[in-house]
């Protein structure tokens, strides 16, 4: 049995019979086993509330996303932390390594979130229709998944982005209890809604005493809607 | 002498002598001219506040720019126009035409601009070590394109992003004279800064009052700091 690297826990998954890979969403999708075993790939658990990675960092991983939600943020002139996206299942963040760029992006987990952590060389890319398809379809989903966090929590008054934002919580999920969702912290759930911690604490205290979120578990702050 | 596919005007730049291209700046660097000669592209004028492609647009050209500005916008829930890139020479844009899907956003010069449409599948990628490069490489120049947009324009108050705005305009201008730039139209502007039009006609109404911006020429709109 494979274990993390992280915590040491087994690991029961493989590309074989990664579900996410065999169903398509995945940056291997299609890949030749072949060519799989060539590229260094190890999965890893990564805790709630972890930075992956800092932006301006050099490294040489990037990250396919096997479980949870990782947000993507930078920081404005004014050092305030901006999310530019939240990914999920199946998607690939930290690709501008394979143009031996550094991190473009902060990265942090706003779940539990296990990843697939991969070194791939642009040389590589070029070994596999599939990879190369695969590759530059991950670069469009991200900067989809840009628009959308323009598109879904941007607008509206505070309490309107809150609340959706907590429905894409619930829907991507890795929490198996359906309406159950773990809460962000207060700086991510600003840096997401994109409106001052101050305002923010305000709609989130008004959310919960209305009970439009329940606490299921206090201490993994899981609640449900 | 080459014509403007759509003015007719003469056309006196090619892939061979592009200044662009050979200082490494666009999407054809370094590719071999026999690949060239077999990828259709053709040059061509765009008018200032013209839509060159709609979002969900069906269409297989995506375009470099050789000379001017282009933003890129999304329509978000409440239907408000909201501008996630400001593109410049040497930029592409429209690469989601290789993954044959259909266009993310939206596509307006806020300036003259010259472009090289190009018509690009996926296997000719393949055939060219540097086109690959490139092409992840504008992926890449995207993604930072719009984290650039939030880091630039949508902090501070209505009068400083504006006149962020009107610096990076400034910087980018296809004018010859220096400090010369095309004023965008008011509806461009709401959507770069993120700020309502009433309020950035109120703040446009008092940097022109404080000559913070100086009229150069009426009919074009172009102005000076």
């Amino acid at each position: 049995m494979k274990k993390c690297s992280q915590c040491q826990n087994n690991l029961n998954y493989n590309c074989e019979t990664c579900i996410l890979r065999l169903s398509g969403k995945t940056l291997f999708y299609n890949v030749p086993s072949s060519l799989l075993q060539e590229i260094e790939h190890v999965d890893e658990h990564i805790s709630i509330n972890t930075k992956i990675y800092e932006e301006n960092e050099s490294n040489t991983y990037l990250y396919s996303i096997t479980k949870g939600i990782v947000k993507l943020s930078i920081t404005d002139a004014s050092y305030k932390t901006r999310a530019t996206s939240l990914l999920t299942a199946g998607m690939s963040f930290g690709l501008e390594v394979i143009n031996k760029s550094s991190y473009l992006q902060n990265a942090t987990s706003i779940t539990p979130v296990k990843v697939c952590k991969i070194k791939l060389a642009r040389e590589q890319i070029n070994e596999s229709k599939s990879l190369l398809e695969n590759t530059l379809k991950k670069w469009q989903e991200n900067i989809t998944n840009q628009n959308q966090i323009i598109e879904k929590f941007s607008m509206g008054d505070t309490h309107t982005r809150i609340i959706r934002l907590f429905h894409y919580l619930k829907e991507n999920s890795p929490l198996e209890e359906k309406n159950n969702f773990y809460l962000p912290r207060l700086e991510d759930i600003s840096s997401i809604v994109n409106v001052s911690k101050e305002n923010c604490s305000r709609a989130l205290s008004k959310i919960k005493k209305m009970k439009e979120i329940i606490l299921v578990d206090k201490k993994s702050k899981i609640y449900k809607t």
